[in-house]
């Protein structure tokens, strides 16, 4: 049986177009299905880096704000990662980490939504720092929090939304939510609805502008491979840029940032979304990683996924004892991101035991074990190894 | 009397302590007096660096956060910060920008005040950033902003006074403020100090434990030669770590972050300062760059900068035809930060012809040059060849 799994991945992965892109990575005969939560090296970062390093700040130091476009790379890297998530030019801005952007983001929205509108619903499933950054969000602007699990936002909108913060992809089990009928549903209902993409940029179409998102946020370090820890991005529709309200109006978000002046006059466009010094070091690297993404299609991006996380599936159906696993990732794809999570006894053993053969993936307490499925370096054989390997740590 | 200056310059080189550490520095024959806005990149960064992105991230990958220590770098790297501000360990936490942790410093500050104190006293004359943000975080918590010069704080303090906020040394003048009788007034009438670090961490004693400061935050690359937009720091004194409460409580600094609770409880200790995943890459770049500090005492560094600054001053008159420049930096040492800041005319022709002449300063507008002393790598011989240049330009 094991013959047949694996000369379909080879077949599989013979025909796969997006197979090539696996060379731009630096990776070994591991199975890396951790890309979810740290996406790989993009082989040519390193030297790219060096070249920020030795060259821009080592030599040309302070002048490099203006001559290597320091200055203005959180506009520009916005705008290389706007195309990914259907975004046109001048509405993405990069820095700070997520959960920073997740505030402003918040906080902007509750200001953008009509007086009287008291109540900010949030995904009561969430990663938990979008619930604790928008409770800190509603304490300081005098509105109410209202845990909701997506499914039961329709039925929880009304004359009191103001804003509702959603997880794209859910980060355990790996649910897709519907983000054209929800966002649909809450403009509805005269609410604003802010979008978390860290799980579902770069694996899957998003389409922010066309379904018509208010504000957005996600980070770069998982499907964008922009590095650990490396910038995240804010992006807010042009229609809400000239009243986006910052909660963080930093020096260089400011209309004349070397004016100084002591009073704040924000800048147009997506640079209002700036605060502090952008992080160059961090940035740049992102921005190099972005290489990956020439010639590529999100929607090729979205079948390899679907085939992938589906080939997964049946060599776990096949491989796998009955009853040792179960997954908590829809079957439907409609409702699938990029990742396949399974319940299953004594995770930690087993995740240190698949990462001792070569397979990482993660957990995530008490009992998922997350396998990210990152189409640009991720294949059929290495969905098929997984699984087999999987199988034989669950008998052993 | 150019031969005197020059001679006296390389007779001071010849006795200084400190000149072995320039070797440490990529530097070429640029005067580089611009390090108060980006310190020059250490020689061994780079290297490091490259093993970080191809050992850490590009083999390694998602088990760095354990086994390369990333997951509590922020913590470590305040830790190595502490001694160059006088701050024992474990009340600072590395991370975000200057900007957002004015914001969580002030918003935090404000909490911890008593009941009823509704002011928050800002440097009027401070680096705008802080103003803005500041201005924000009164508006959030319900505080009034009362805009002060440093020299009108203790007049301004009173039973409302919450908290203040001030700049250690002013960045257009260079001018010191006087840290322990500041904060010991603030405190005496029973609100909290914030100091903004940026423009003395890395140049002179600061002695936060010493003299009872409450809070304070400051970057990391310009005398901490960190990289461009290296992440900034968060102190946090004991006595007030149990009661800070976040306006940012991100997902890192939760007690358990890995439980993902949607209940958020924090952390004990200067781990509540983080908010989201660390920016590993300039974290980490920061983190050797300080490798440059070991075995540099403070006190000599400040010896050397009132000596640069003094024997600067000194060249500058001699050189310069009377009343083409005016100092603003204060002549008593006890007012003096590590930069020499020069009224003139015409300061983006001056400043542009020296920069091409080798002399790199800046200027603030609309009338200021300003020339950072960074004693670690700038010697006498650069004061005086920038005073020559100087002068000479301003006869052209």
């Amino acid at each position: 049986m094991s013959e047949t799994y694996a000369g379909r991945a080879a077949a599989l992965d013979a025909a796969d177009e997006l197979a090539k892109y696996r060379e731009l990575f630096t990776l070994d005969d591991t199975v890396y299905l951790d890309g979810n939560s740290l996406g790989a090296l993009p082989r040519h970062v390193p030297a790219r880096l060096q070249e920020v390093l030795t060259r821009e700040w080592g030599e040309l130091r302070i002048r490099s704000w203006e001559e290597s476009g320091w200055w203005t790379a959180p506009e520009r890297i916005g705008d290389r990662i706007a195309p990914l998530v259907g975004a046109g030019p001048g509405q993405i801005v990069v820095g700070d980490s997520t959960s920073v952007n997740v505030f402003k983001a918040v906080v902007a929205a509750s200001r953008l939504a009509a007086q009287g509108r008291d109540e900010i619903l949030v995904d009561a499933t969430t990663f938990p720092t979008d619930g604790y950054i928008a409770g800190s969000a509603a304490r300081l602007t005098g509105h109410r929090i209202v845990p909701v699990a997506p499914a039961d936002v329709p039925a929880a909108l009304g004359p009191r939304t103001a804003v509702v913060l959603l997880n794209h992809v859910d980060y355990r089990t790996g649910r897709l939510h519907d983000l054209p009928a929800l966002t649909a549903a809450v403009r509805a209902a005269g609410g604003l609805a802010v979008w978390d993409l860290c799980h579902s940029a770069g694996a899957l179409p998003v389409g922010l502008d066309e379904h018509g998102v208010d504000l957005a946020v996600g980070c770069t370090y998982k499907y964008l491979n922009g590095g650990p820890g490396s910038p995240a991005y804010l992006y807010v529709a042009e229609r809400h840029q000239a009243a986006f309200d910052s909660p963080l109006p930093g020096w260089t978000s400011h209309a004349d940032p070397f004016a100084m002046t002591p009073g704040y006059a924000p800048a147009e466009g997506s640079v209002r979304g700036r605060v502090g010094t952008p992080d160059i070091l961090s940035m740049l690297a992102l921005e190099a990683s972005l290489d990956v993404w020439d010639g590529v299609e999100v929607t090729a991006v979205r079948a390899k996924s679907l085939a992938l996380t589906d080939f997964f599936l049946e060599c776990v159906a096949a491989y796998v004892p009955p009853g040792r696993v179960t997954s908590v990732t829809p079957a439907a794809h409609a409702e699938r991101g990029s990742q396949v999570a399974l319940r299953c006894e004594d995770t930690e053993r087993v995740m240190r035991a698949l990462v001792e053969r070569g397979v990482v993936g993660d957990l995530r307490r008490p009992d998922v074990l997350r396998f990210g499925i990152t189409p640009l370096y991720v294949g059929f054989a290495d969905a098929e190894r997984a699984a087999r390997i999987l199988a034989d740590v669950l008998e052993g």
